[in-house]
């Protein structure tokens, strides 16, 4: 089984210049995270439209779009406090680019859901990181109400990997008995999710690196 | 002000064959349902994409969303009880006839927002009025469950109703200040919002009437 500690799946760590940035435009950074929250809702629901047949999936992915959401109305009361505006939701190069490189992983017997599941689970694990160095790097003096928010996220994110993680493995699980119309053995299925995310997390760990060096924007995953 | 009654703004009711249909073929509208609350919590959230600047507005259809995800939720648990699958959305004739209608409305000095908003309200009215109908057919035998959730339902769509119809004169106040620089009468707003709601509820009463004779289908708005 994938242990507990594979939350720490990330191989490349954030610089530490990111967090200093970050509370240097905290608002910044509560603009973008709104819009992270609404875009992770919204592919949580695009997920259950492309694959219905499975009900507990379509449970599981519904309340992780509410929990999303519940975060995006948060998010947006501190905007409102704050006198911010949300606006247009911002180009994603993150997420489109780790879809690329979803798209160039090798050839294998894996349903393409399997590493959707494993991108969303990366994204979860950069947000979790992410959320912890912010929460060191917040000045006294700000408002307790976003340090206990923060410090709510932070365990959400972790637990969102490890369902994304989860249910990548049903979906290989599911797709492999299908095929074959007999029970698959838990070690390869493990073996092929953990082979998958690794090459994934390199992938993003050059993802985050080059984004950090072209082009610093205040962003949850710049 | 418009009065709580034009909760009945419908033009058409619904004929009384439809419950009988319906209950006769029950595993249909569950499925048909569960389409229905994705297909509102989605409706909502593209709104909140496309008119981010007032969060206000943000998060009164952001919570709409969540409370659908949780009927749509709380659909497919029946779904699972029953054996049922959720398959893919089907083709929704209503929604597009409606849209379509929409576009149809006559020139005036009306938001598009104003107009999405309104056909938002007579889906809810429409829902409100059929989850009645169907309440009152459901057979001896019936799962309570089944009854407590479809009264609870047939209060939200009610309310639902009415949060558009507030929201869409919000939006209409919102252009008419933003254009004029000034306060608005109220009552011009009232009558500009009933006028093109009795002008979408005629056309939604004909596009009823048209779909329940050309192809009757246990759907909750066909």
């Amino acid at each position: 089984m994938l242990s507990r500690a594979s939350m720490f799946c990330l191989r490349v760590p954030t610089d530490p210049s990111w967090a200093k940035e970050a509370v240097n435009d905290l608002d910044a950074i509560l603009v973008d995270h709104a819009h992270c929250e609404m875009k992770a809702a919204n592919n949580a629901l695009s997920l259950v439209l492309r694959h219905p047949g499975n009900l507990a999936f379509v449970r599981a992915l519904t309340d992780l779009a509410r929990e999303e959401l519940d975060h995006f109305r948060r998010v947006v009361a501190f905007l409102e406090r704050r006198g911010l505006e949300l606006g247009s939701p911002p180009i994603d190069n993150y997420a489109s680019e780790l879809r690329r490189a979803m798209g160039r992983l090798p050839h294998a017997d894996v349903p393409p859901l399997t590493d959707r599941l494993l991108v969303g689970a990366l994204i979860e694990a950069r947000s979790c990181e992410r959320f912890k160095l912010l929460l060191d790097a917040l000045p006294e003096g700000t408002s307790p109400e976003l340090k206990i928010f923060y410090e709510e996220l932070f365990t959400c994110e972790a637990r969102h990997y490890r369902m994304y993680v989860d249910l990548a493995r049903d979906a290989l699980r599911a797709h492999w008995q299908g095929a074959a119309n007999r029970e698959v053995d838990e070690r390869e299925v493990d073996s092929m999710v953990q082979g998958r995310l690794t090459l994934l997390a390199e992938a993003e760990g050059t993802i985050v690196q080059a984004l950090a060096e072209r082009d610093f924007r205040a962003t949850v995953h710049g």
